[in-house]
């Protein structure tokens, strides 16, 4: 372990490095290293960006989303369809489904799906908060955008069965063949969705 | 580019972990986003860890190690050979040498090799440093360990032919075989220099 003979701060910038995502010891110890060679501003910078994150950064308290003033950018703009709801696992997917350009309405993140193995079930989630908004009444619509995957589809399925009774849409994101792919390398699960929902030419 | 619609501090710490080397704009982006979900005592052990690294590291005015405290703990050990010193290229190389077990003498970081097309000429290295420290009488040999690259090896030329008018013994690292290696994969001028440099058996 080269780490356990560097000095100090050294050993535990890496140290902290190495608890992000995706950064193991050698590259932990990269970073350190170009921290120590690096100008004191950039250090200084990053330094600082990381405590505004932790102290600027809050939740809508309407949608849920990201923001440094609540109610956020998105839930202020006068021109969006209040009447539309997207409903997604993650801040980060807002941004995925607003760079289309083809969403005009309003947003509510669940911060994250039904996983029972990691124990995150309904409480965990901004569901509660979303029937809401709903039983508020002005929703007309509400796109589930859940991963397509086994927890992001048990969460729609469960969001869709308390929405119900209340008389709104619910609807999903179309199953189907991404564009661009070769029907020949599909995967049979992706391709029998697509059969499914086939549509008029 | 989704960091444009995320809130600024979201955006400034994924512009300011994307500085930083082998972190591409998608891993920055996760990166940040880890950081927003993480513990807020997590941001900041690593915000102080930046800062004390920069606050706290400096170079030994001997070695030129990176340390806390001037001499280095290296510089500093008593039982250590004050007659051998060993030159390396950078910081993590002391360490590296360290790791071997095999060396008791003293160290000294050049901070670099020579690079003229990046601009870094012998006064941009510790080379003065390592000549005064020959002359102060003590050093009976200097071992050149710096990269086997191009530039190392100008590197060591040129330490080599400063030294040499003093007297002492300046050897370098041998050159052959990695163990472990098949010759079959071997690149030409890895072997001719294990050839060149056989030993009896």
């Amino acid at each position: 372990m080269p780490e356990a003979g560097a000095p100090e701060p050294i050993a535990r910038l890496i140290q902290e490095f190495s608890k992000l995502p995706g950064i193991g010891p050698k590259s932990a110890q990269r970073l350190a290293y170009h921290v120590l060679k690096a100008p004191e501003d950039d250090a200084r910078a990053l330094a600082q960006a990381l405590a505004d994150v932790k102290e600027r950064v809050v939740l809508c308290e309407t949608c849920f989303y990201i923001t440094v003033s609540d109610p956020c950018a998105l839930c202020d703009e006068e021109q969006r369809d209040p009447t539309l709801v997207c409903v997604v696992e993650q801040p980060l997917d807002v941004l995925v489904v607003e760079r289309t350009g083809g969403f005009r309405g309003l947003y509510h993140v669940l911060h994250g799906s039904l996983n029972p193995i990691d124990g995150v079930g309904p409480e965990q989630l901004r569901i509660q908060e979303l029937l809401r908004r709903v039983e508020a009444g002005q929703v007309v619509e509400v796109i589930m955008a859940t991963n397509p995957s086994l927890e992001g589809e048990a969460t729609s399925m469960y969001v869709q069965r308390l929405l119900q009774p209340l008389g709104i849409r619910v609807t999903r994101l179309a199953r189907g063949l991404p564009s661009g792919a070769d029907i020949e390398y599909m995967d049979d699960l992706t391709l029998s969705r697509a059969l499914e929902g086939r549509q008029e030419l």
